[in-house]
């Protein structure tokens, strides 16, 4: 059975606030053990703990924020739409995502992809 | 290859013009033949010109209008957020879905899928 929409929604929300201050380890708690993740969507899939803590370590320390835009939610699946915007020096970067997650039945994401183009959806202030 | 990130935004583009104002062999132009929809995601996948054309036909001489918002596209796929309005009688129905396309090398959908809840993602005026 999927997960109800309601669980879907509060990991989703968990996600984009642990995305900008949480601790990696938080964040792959929200992962099933051998989930997925496609970042950009093209680039080499990560596959398990180990790959998912190193991703998100990359965040981990940074001046992160993050807003949750759109969530649409759909038979045990997620897509939404969000801002990151982290700031290195005076400069801030931001990337306007949208993520896409399939989650199990207990609501851990065993997939996610986020479409994003650098080209056009990251921008510097 | 995949089809050029342009080529795909000029489909997304002329998808969501011709949900509102297009004939339903104009929308399954848009597809391959051997194409699948899935609308809303949970429901059952339609699959290839016959079922295409059948599900646009309902939409067809309906008065509606469509707002293309967020676009992402990535490694021939497209993710994207729109509104649907129609009207019937004195009513207006809104559908605000998270759409998500594959496309085929010369730019043909061969995939798409849409998230929205009939509970969350649809409201009467």
């Amino acid at each position: 059975m999927a997960a109800s929409t309601d669980k879907i929604r509060e990991v989703v929300e968990a996600y984009v606030r642990l995305v900008a201050d949480g601790k990696a380890t938080e964040v792959a708690d929200l992962y099933a053990d051998d989930a997925t993740v496609e970042d950009p969507v093209g680039t080499d899939v990560r596959r398990g703990r180990e790959a998912i803590l190193e991703f998100y370590g990359g965040l981990e320390g940074m001046e992160a924020s993050t807003t949750l835009h759109q969530v649409k939610i759909a038979a045990g699946e997620a897509v939404f739409s969000f801002e990151l915007v982290t700031k290195v020096g005076d400069k801030s970067y931001t990337v306007a995502p949208i993520d896409h997650m399939v989650f199990d039945e207990d609501g851990k994401i065993t997939a996610m992809r986020a479409f994003w183009d650098p080209a056009t959806d990251m921008s510097v202030s």
